[in-house]
């Protein structure tokens, strides 16, 4: 039997990894040095998921690998024609930013409700300035996206005593945990209503784009939206303006449609706009999970199993089992 | 009968108290005119609970009033040793802050595990600055405190995965929250332990400056500490000492010795001190919701009933029932 070759797509790959020595062929790669070595890979491992590296370099000459895994919950980058069109099975990160991101969630609530971030620009100034702020007992959240990182939103904040509609592509009157799952047609009868948009989709040709003005402007004005998609999801001016017309009254944006985003984007000092870089779901050791599991399913593709984690590539997520 | 006369010691009372109207005469003090008024008031509504008026009026000449409510779950300005020599029955508010601080302290630890303040001073600097931080769940937090306060912080905090050590006067094992209640005197081997110690506890001599040099040293580098107490927990020198030093990385004080904090105060700007000016329990309609609180009891004070959330004022607080 000739030796797996393992083709990873990163400058710096995590030390788990070595324990492929032995097992397989590793071979290494950068986005320049790509389209070269893929003809000689079985499997490639994209570290850089926001990379369209392997879109650019998919379609050369030469055989493509059989298996290929991200190391992200989206897929966005990896469903262009060629791949869609192949054999190549994808799998992804499914499970390990569940918990991450549902906690960074519920922190930003928690932050938006007490007004932590003014409190912070008032000890700044030395100034003690009693206020009242909101309860999150009792208020309610619409949770955009029913994979699990959408369900665990959904599951952290109701233990918090939040009432949650969750969002998916299909409307369900059965589901185990939420009861009842509402369809995207009818996210425009629950947006006036929330107290929290939470986004946490796949990005897919669907979901692109699903928060432009119409949806902004169905909002309360006290409605804070809070987005842990994909920057995609996001009509970024639209969001802007929304946000100079105080509905929604603030916002919360993880992901950006160009990240890193660019020093001169307005999006920085936005009122009301609260900007991370792309970290809600990075705690410690996770390049050390995504590693385990990723030898987890190496240990399948070599034993002949079926693979966990199988995007369904139409969809452009893993569907629930079931 | 003769009409029940309610003294009000507050500037401002909220437009709920007018249900009183017909059933009480109601009169108005603020703190230089307490000690004319108190011989005339069957029953004084304390609104400025961090006043020392009531302490100060309390030894002058004439009866004084049989029920003295503080709308505040601490009743510490209240426990001088005249009132507490005398008859007269003390109330607080127990019950309306539980969930509050539960909130907001649900909320600190929140972004402190996700950094929040960090991400919010590279926003204004346009920084795009990825980092990973911290998982909450599996991590542990000492709560000190088994009042109701302290007990929803621990729900709330356990609903988030994290496991809770619940430190109170006395050792139980029979909890039916919590199973075991630690007591004050396990708290130096509890502390090594905790990634985050949260401080929710009556103030009372007993309690006062529990918080010193002593215990910080005990805790983790990593460990973060906050305060929903009062500021008479802490020895603040010790606290400022401590976090120069690096042990506890990080702390929240929500209440301090003197407040306001004097605009001249180094803790506004020490090194991982997040600074708020005691809000943690006040959400919006939160003086409604003390009012009504009030006017239950005063009706059963009218119909002669026993009175809701007594304070047992040797122990500086209400106990638990049963």
């Amino acid at each position: 039997m000739s030796e797996t070759r393992v083709l990873v797509l990163d400058a710096d790959p995590p030390p788990v990894l070595d324990r492929l020595a032995g097992r397989a062929r590793v071979l290494h790669c950068d986005e320049a040095s790509l389209a070269a070595r893929l003809p000689e890979a079985d499997v490639l491992l994209v570290w850089d998921f926001l990379s369209d590296a392997v879109r650019d370099a998919w379609p050369g000459p030469g055989p493509r690998p059989g298996w290929v895994h991200t190391a992200s919950a989206g897929v966005d980058r990896l469903l262009f024609p060629e791949l869609l069109a192949s054999d190549t099975v994808v799998t992804n990160a499914r499970g390990v930013f569940d918990r991450p991101i549902a906690e960074y969630v519920a922190g930003l609530v928690l932050a938006m409700a007490k007004d932590f971030h003014r409190s912070w620009e008032l000890q700044r100034e030395r100034r003690w300035l009693h206020r009242e702020t909101a309860k999150v007992y009792g208020s309610r959240a619409v949770v955009v996206g029913s994979g699990p990182i959408g369900r665990r939103i959904g599951t952290t904040l109701a233990a918090l005593g939040v009432e949650i509609a969750l969002v998916g592509r299909r409307a369900r009157e059965d589901d185990a945990e939420f009861g009842r799952v509402h369809a995207s047609e009818a996210l425009p009868g629950l947006l006036p209503e929330a107290d929290w948009v939470v986004c946490a989709a796949p990005l897919t040709p669907t979901t692109a784009g699903m928060f432009d003005a119409a949806a902004f402007a169905l909002m309360k004005p006290g409605a804070r939206f809070i987005n842990v998609g994909r920057g995609g999801h996001v009509v970024e001016e639209d969001l802007a303006a929304a946000l100079r017309a105080g509905r929604p009254g603030g916002a919360a944006l993880d992901v950006f449609a160009a990240e890193p985003l660019p020093a001169a984007s307005p999006l920085w000092d936005l009122p009301g706009l609260v900007v991370s870089p792309h970290m809600s779901g990075d705690t410690f050791g996770w390049r050390d999970d995504l590693s385990e599991q990723f030898l987890d399913n190496f240990d399948r593709w070599q034993a002949g199993r079926p693979l966990a984690n199988v995007v369904d590539k139409r969809l452009g997520y893993v569907p629930a089992e079931g």
